[in-house]
């Protein structure tokens, strides 16, 4: 069994993480911490789990590393980075949920965050998105686990850039995502009437997940890209969409695009291709790891549109880490994470 | 391996069955069939299964009990009692998720729904309410799974009413349900806009889960129970809450009732009761089988209000399935439906 | 025009007030007060504002009310009492939204609430459920306007309890809400992500709007009632369905219980009684002033169901308050209340 | 007062035009008409009329153009085109808020929609979008009123593409709208469960109003502009948002873009300019007329984007096509609609 401890174990990226961690065959779970909730049984802090005898405790993560194999660490960005170091990664893998181990350059990430506190180790890190870090995932003693809007925004996108089929400058991703993704911290615009039956964009042009899908496409491009991410907020719990626009560099027709999608995900367990005319919806990857990727060309505008869908909790956060988990660890990267979405939630 | 099928696959309670059963580590799904969809990939009914290669097939009981240990039947009422016979009992189980083999005394059933047509049969099938006729459903051939709403409210309320502690007369059933509940069929009042963002009541004073509650109550008080059971739609996917009323019969206290709260439930895994002075939600049971029991005792009117919860889907309609077909084939009663709920979902 | 104040404008149902009271077509608005936003443009709060230069002013009730006509006053319980004087009252009307004025019993008002600061004006006071009390509100100096959940349920069940058709004791009302009732205070249970998609009860046997219940039915009866109030909380923005049922004294049928509602209700221009067989649903009242009121007997019980349903903030709190504007002013009682419900919203 | 029907009153954009009309000062309602419904009181298909003695006719347009100044048409496309002549139209002013009299180009209406079977009377009709050609409306005797997305659309892009600062091939209109303009028709995308805790893209690269947005933008532009327009379904009942991306074709800053906004728009009572950084939510507009717009600049890629929301069953349908009445009979333009937005709803 690998010995596993969540630190930040309350928010709600950390919660999804304990209810995958609970029922992994090859899991056991050794400690789930919290700072606002330490002392507390996990069920007060989420009654889902009254019939689990969890608490939450202080955060100890020296101590943590040296009896687990693994330490998930959901905290905000800023603080992960002065809590990991040598001696945690010496004795223990680390997988972040957060921000501070997913842009290799850190001079983009002190520019889009904050002060990084340990530059040697973001050397190591490697970012996490399995289907195209795989290889390099496996050994590693660090991985950056993508964001959500990023997982959905970059798998859509990157046979189509690898490929060079589109014109780099010329992405335009405008992502729509559930109230999930905003987190358990109380604010009015996720007080339940404000955000309940409207739809809003927020942090335009200058949401923290533009650099990390630019970086990753960039790396995939071969060049530098630059572009546009625009997130929106929904009403309803889970789930991202992100419809993407870019301009085709040649004379390419559906089956053509089809063609490069399958090189690169056909064989890909928890990428689905949705067939020609039909497109993904978040209802269908509902509490899953899955991403469903759709496509169309546009003859009028000689574009590609390209739609993907994901949960942002699971396959963008608590799901994602677990399949890297299971990379690190050599087991099948499906275990433990090969859930049927769940429908109607 | 357990062989199974499911009659009626492409409904919300079937669909959730199949869900439930594809991960079942002792199940292997022989077919599921569909009235509407045979002949068509069960991920055009519903994507969410994109990545698995189910069929909906032809409906053929006859030849399916040949080949399957168990056959579950999501079907509407009428339709089971004409299709199930002694030659389909003796070969395979039978677990019915409809209404005709719920009630043992025909004469009622016949008054709420139609005619029944298989009234021997209905003879030896077994109210499959878990928790409280698990000895009487061992070795049964066929089992008549309890509604959503019967389940709730008959759980809720049995301790009480099995120690003769409330008047069996005033029992008052408030009960609020999902629109799941309501099934996949086009209506205009489960059309979006009709059901988001409003509250009512439906068939008031004559819901036909009426008599199935009353009939288990009676069973367990001795004497003939009649009561009022309210169903109302909520602007959400799944959950039940029943909020019951009823007078005591002595004064007691919270902790006089906690009692048999806990003489009934406290071994039972899938009932939680709540700590004094908390009550259930439903997105606590969301995509589990678990049922939530709260309580509490109104000094000013002598009236014990008694609070449950489960989701419809899943505990109320194919976790409890397939709960009973653990009991049935001797497994772990938790066995595939051991799941942490969903949350937020 | 009537010149009017609306203290705690920012509050929902301040806002509602504003917005009615600025279509209003004989009252000018000559200020908006608030404390947590004095000094701030009223758009910068509510945005659907944005057209109308409207401002958030401090509080001064004293100054206010040489210059009003009438203040409507939305604060919270206890500080009311405080705010409210003589010298205001003799220069002019006072409707307040809060509790401070509703229960005519100070004894009772301090159990369930805190001390009351003037109990002298208490005296005075009249509450103003318009339909009951329509001749004493005239000439009053200050209105205690009625709670949400009481208006519905008062009125749902006023004609049963005048005619001593219902055994008073035997009344329990379970009541939804919109998530609107639970005001634009940040709290965990009223995030987003917490309220969406659940259903729960709350306050369960000691919601304060009870006793505000149950003065008015026993001064109706002409007895004492005490009764069962079960609040509920919905994933919806607006609305109120109050579900009442009481065991009825004699052998009423439908008829005999609709001539009643007919006696007391037939003129009365905002509440609408349902067609027999049809029951209110709160869409069909938001944004609007109305009472939708329907009801069925349950002859295998003996009891009388009885459903009502209003908008919380409409009916249930703004349009209420300035219906008894209209008649304190001796205006036309639908002056700027008259509203067709908006539908689908 | 204008004497006014309604042909089609039973859809939800007729409805809210019966809702509007049935409060707006100068008109008389002379007649509802609905194939479906002919002969059943209006309350009967929509409750929130039960105070009001509304019935649905059988359609006669010919009749009615004798006793009425205006007709409002909400019609299926290609049904009106055949119902409207001469004889109606030398009789009375048609308001048609189908499809049928908003494309120009007769050739474009029949590649996107059907045939036209009025050719002579499109030439005649005037688009309807109030802002910008308000001039041309006056003296007209046919207003084809616009789509939902088109209004929110047009109006967002309008005053860059009339000023030459955008690269008109370079658009990109991302939209997101509630359930209500999919209609009250049945259908199991609009089932409730089917829909709710959902986002999806539908109709991409090949929804009607695209031809719309063009047409009109090309007038603006004196070029031919070729875009990319998708429409996205919102788990909500109203509003829509249209996030709008373009290449600018200078360098110009925020304060350049808002001189042109401002120029256009600063006297329009119903489109309010947002404040810089902050951007239109669809909540604020809600159950009104207004259309609220935002802008950025994004220097990185140098695109604008810009932000429209409007409600599309009042500014998007019902809202503009009385506005456009308003303006036909000489009124000033708010009568009638000049509605503070309904929040929280």
């Amino acid at each position: 069994m690998i010995k596993a401890a969540v630190i930040g174990a309350t928010g709600y990226a950390g919660q999804e993480l304990v209810r995958i961690l609970s029922s992994h065959p090859q899991v056991s779970i050794q400690a789930l911490t919290s700072r606002s909730y330490a002392g507390k049984k996990y069920e007060e802090v989420y009654s889902n789990y009254s019939h689990l005898d969890y608490s939450c405790e202080e955060e100890n993560i020296e101590e943590l590393a040296e009896n687990c194999d693994v330490i998930f660490l959901a905290l905000p960005h800023g603080v992960t980075s002065k809590a990991v170091n040598e001696n945690i990664l010496s004795k223990c893998k680390i997988i972040d949920l957060g921000a501070d181990f997913r842009l290799s350059d850190v001079e983009t990430y002190e520019k889009w965050y904050t002060t990084h506190y340990s530059k040697d180790i973001l050397k190591e890190a490697v970012y996490g998105l399995c289907e195209i870090h795989r290889d390099e995932i496996k050994g590693k003693r660090i991985v950056g686990n993508p964001g959500c809007y990023t997982t959905c925004s970059i798998l859509s996108l990157y046979p189509l850039v690898k490929e060079k089929m589109i014109d780099v400058n010329s992405i335009i991703i405008d992502a729509k995502s559930g109230a999930t993704g905003a987190g358990r911290g109380l604010s009015l615009p996720n007080h339940y009437c404000e955000l309940n039956e409207s739809v809003k964009a927020y942090k335009i042009a200058n949401h923290r997940h533009t650099p990390e899908i630019e970086e990753q496409l960039s790396l995939a491009a071969g060049e530098e890209v630059v572009l546009n991410f625009t997130p929106h907020l929904m009403p309803m719990d889970r789930g991202i969409l992100a419809t993407c626009y870019a301009n085709l560099k040649g004379n390419y027709s559906y089956e053509d695009i089809e063609k490069v999608y399958k090189k690169y995900y056909e064989n890909e367990y928890f990428i689905r291709l949705c067939k020609k005319g039909t497109f993904p919806e978040t209802k269908w990857v509902k509490a899953s790891n899955f991403v469903d990727i759709g496509f169309t060309v546009d003859e009028r505008t000689k574009r590609v549109i390209v739609i993907g869908a994901i949960d942002n909790l699971f396959k963008g956060a608590a799901g994602q880490a677990v399949q890297n988990m299971n990379i690190l660890f050599g087991l099948d990267e499906k275990t433990g994470i090969d859930h049927v979405p769940v429908f109607p939630a």
